[in-house]
């Protein structure tokens, strides 16, 4: 594929010239055209060392708003960024809608210098390309525009451009012994490149190689080829925006029997009351706190996170388990998060993000009051986002969860089962009881008409999302005691399993 | 994920008799819709041995128009089959539009049966992953609707259904010792399931787990299923007709300097006269003759396919070259095909269908007189599909010649080059040499004024579709003499490159 390419292309600096000007308008104006639009551009810079990435970057950026546009330059991780999944630092840097991100240097580091340089075994960056393909297609599957440049020189030209780097002065620093390391291997990076090349071209995300010899057309190649982007995209958009979207889940259950049998029976088996009596309760509350503690110490020094997720009913009990559950810890190992309507900033992000952003680091734990399911129960429900949107979500949760299990982080997901009557005496509880009150809301009550719905919607989560690395474990709330001790023994279980396994965990860079 | 069904989920025969008539009506109704708006549909049965695929086919196949759909029960494979790369048999039975294939068993197998009773090597299996996701997402990205269901049952109910069998004298031959054998295996399958059931759920093509247990509610369960994703797919193609496609390329090549230097410079160095005297060419032609006869007998006995594709200008010489190349080959071991514009019947079909039918058997060579590239260049150009198709064609083309290679089959592209003045001599020699004259038509004059956006086309193609296991090699056509024995050569080069490589390769089924 590379070996295609013509490395003599090139434009004078007049007609560079003549050219620049005009495309810096055209850009210019799709930069607005983007924002009014809220059209989120995510640009992506690989390519060879000193092939004219950073002057590349930075005669867009004269041409863009600066108020617009991020520019990151990600090469050695950070102490925080080695501490989660591999694609975390990247993730949680998408811009927002209406924005522009650049990346000089991205997660195609992972396939390609961290490969070749053997920072990464090969079951790692192997299963990166799923975590790639997973992670760009959420991004273009909600609207993000992808535009991906490898700038390509030739291994000659790269050790003409190293030896004048070195007589310059300001630029000597740039090569060091491992710049000229990376040289020697340039056929080894080639044939990595070109899989990667080939394997990650998506029609929505696709890489275009830039002839990087010459400065001028390669920067004029690089705007041509971006304003061609964003013009393909302005017209997607308005013909997406002419189609009217699906709001919520338009299924009238009856019209399903099956569905509705299933998503019936489905909970129906956890609502026996499991009888503990409160002694009992206590005793072994007390004792499985204490291990907890220890389980906790033991993950902090094993560098194993968790995330828990708790999802369940209104008024099935979360507060009070997840208190039972962290009341052992040391504060400054875990953070409870806790999920409700989205901010108007992370509304402008993927729905993703906001998880994204509040992944525990390794040794530390998350407990997620309500969590990323909301895309599958409230927001299918309320029609917070179009069919497609949360259809195609279960597939975007799985793949996130590998992420995140891939890195070694244990999770564990916890669906708080109460049934519908005493679900009532619940609320009804709460408004007798003053000190209760703040916790009972019209919403609740609203929300209660529409049991059959959320009935559906859970059943139709765990079954698709209960996968072997983030099982969901139901639990039947109706007894609370039972409810608590049932919880707390899943998650030490869960950790155990991690602790004693033997297998060699991914090392932190 | 499959542990979360409820397998005591039940319908009486009552119930059952009650709720089918309707969904048949409704089927059928959906089946002529489809058919009117020319839907392909896909659907695939895999489960358990004895859980009820056959029974289930059988009940669906009363409720809609015999005319309209074809059931393929695709279990051991035969002698054709295993001569062609994996996908081929399914591949090669895809539904024209507006029919339905039943698939009974299907390209899973390869991932779940296969792996499991140890037929396939590992990475033959996880390879298979991403085929399978090449495979469905060509299919859907073109209106394919795919419906995949997995019939689930017990461990216990299969020993109490094989046993059962085992009694009726009809049913008996149906269980083997290979049958109890699986059944033991049942926890392996299982491990294999989930991780397959996860992978391959997409939005596009997601599987729907049946509850198998009881007859009544598997049925229905399915019907329901079924007309729910019929129903949905009439809504998303009535909002797809509403739209105005973008039909060929609207790139006006003028406002994009870069691409046009690069379309230009690309073919430019290829147009070299590369002197050959006659008698020069005549021994060296006599010579490699000699040669591609040894070496089609070793393909032959080596079992190594090939693929040859034959791409050029208008008189560039591909028909002279062919018949050079051919001369010297057993007609029982090469076959010729020339791509002219699609059938009908090819037209109603994924337009790498035709395509797929025509691949050679292991041990054979094939030739494409123009192949599917033509998606690229004649559709892009002329207009014959919309800009998405031809855009997406580079990826689907590069992951269609992944699956022929990893099959171990050799890949050889050529482009016949020669320059416009060269062509204008040709067209003339041909209207004023009566025994040519059949080779030049009024078509060929008006593909001449394309030339531009034809050199834009190719060099695009050339530069996204030249991989490793499939390169392009550029011939300098203005020398026919010249032009013949490169391609010869470089044809002999690639076959004893697989000759020699001494690496298993993967073993026919």
């Amino acid at each position: 594929m590379l070996e295609k390419l013509d490395l003599k292309l090139k434009l004078s600096k007049k007609e560079y010239k003549a050219l620049v000007t005009p495309l810096e308008y055209r850009l210019a104006a799709l930069q607005r055209t983007f924002r009014e639009r809220k059209i989120p551009l995510i640009i992506v810079f690989e390519g060879w060392k000193a092939s004219g990435k950073s002057s590349c970057i930075n005669r867009l950026m004269r041409a863009i708003d600066p108020r617009g546009f991020k520019v990151f330059s990600l090469d050695v991780p950070s102490r925080e960024d080695t501490l989660r999944p591999y694609l975390w630092r990247y993730a949680t840097k998408i811009p927002r809608a209406g924005y522009i991100a650049i990346f000089q240097r991205s997660w195609y580091k992972q396939v390609l210098a961290d490969r070749i340089e053997g920072r990464l075994s090969q079951p790692v960056w192997s299963q990166a390309y799923d975590e790639i393909d997973a992670f760009e297609r959420h991004l273009a599957d909600s609207g993000h525009v992808i535009v991906k440049f490898f700038l390509h020189i030739s291994q000659k030209e790269q050790a003409v451009r190293f030896r004048k780097m070195e007589e310059e002065p300001a630029e000597a620093w740039r090569i060091t012994p491992e710049s000229w390391e990376e040289h020697r291997k340039y056929d080894a990076y080639i044939e990595a490149l070109e899989e990667m090349l080939v394997k990650t071209s998506t029609a929505e995300a696709p890489w275009t190689l830039v002839e990087a010899e010459n400065h001028q057309f390669m920067r004029i190649k690089v705007f041509e080829t971006l304003i061609h982007a964003m013009e393909s995209a302005v017209e997607m958009n308005t013909i997406r925006c002419e189609r009217e979207p699906v709001m919520g889940d338009p299924l009238d259950l009856n019209k399903y029997r099956t569905i509705l049998m299933n998503s019936r029976s489905f909970l129906a088996k956890y609502t026996t009351r499991i009888p503990m009596d409160r002694k009992e309760y206590e005793a072994r509350l007390a004792k499985r706190q204490k291990e907890v503690r220890e389980l906790h110490h033991r993950m902090y020094m094993d560098r194993i996170g968790a995330c828990l997720v708790f999802q369940g009913w209104d008024a099935a009990g979360k507060g009070g388990a997840i208190r039972r559950l962290v009341a052992p810890l040391d504060p400054r190992g875990f953070e409870v998060v806790t999920i409700s309507a989205p901010t108007e900033i992370e509304l402008a992000h993927h729905y993703l993000w906001r998880f994204w952003t509040r992944l525990p680091k390794a040794g530390h734990l998350t407990i997620f009051d309500r969590s990323w399911y909301g895309r599958v129960l409230v927001e299918r429900i309320e029609g917070f986002c179009t069919r497609d949107d949360w259809q195609r979500a279960y597939q975007e949760i799985n793949e996130f969860e590998r992420m995140v299990s891939n890195f070694g982080m244990v999770i564990v997901k916890y669906w708080l089962h109460i049934d519908k009557d005493e679900q009532l005496l619940r609320f009804k509880d709460r408004e007798n009881t003053p000190y209760k009150q703040w916790k009972i809301t019209d919403e609740d009550w609203r929300n209660r008409e529409k049991w059959e719905h959320y009935e559906l919607a859970v059943a139709d989560m765990i079954q698709k999302t209960s996968t072997a690395h983030a099982p969901w474990t139901v639990i039947e709330g109706n007894n609370k005691l039972f409810a608590r001790i049932k919880i707390i023994e899943t998650f030490i279980a869960a950790i155990r399993r991690v602790l004693d396994d033997t297998r060699p965990r991914p090392p932190l860079l």
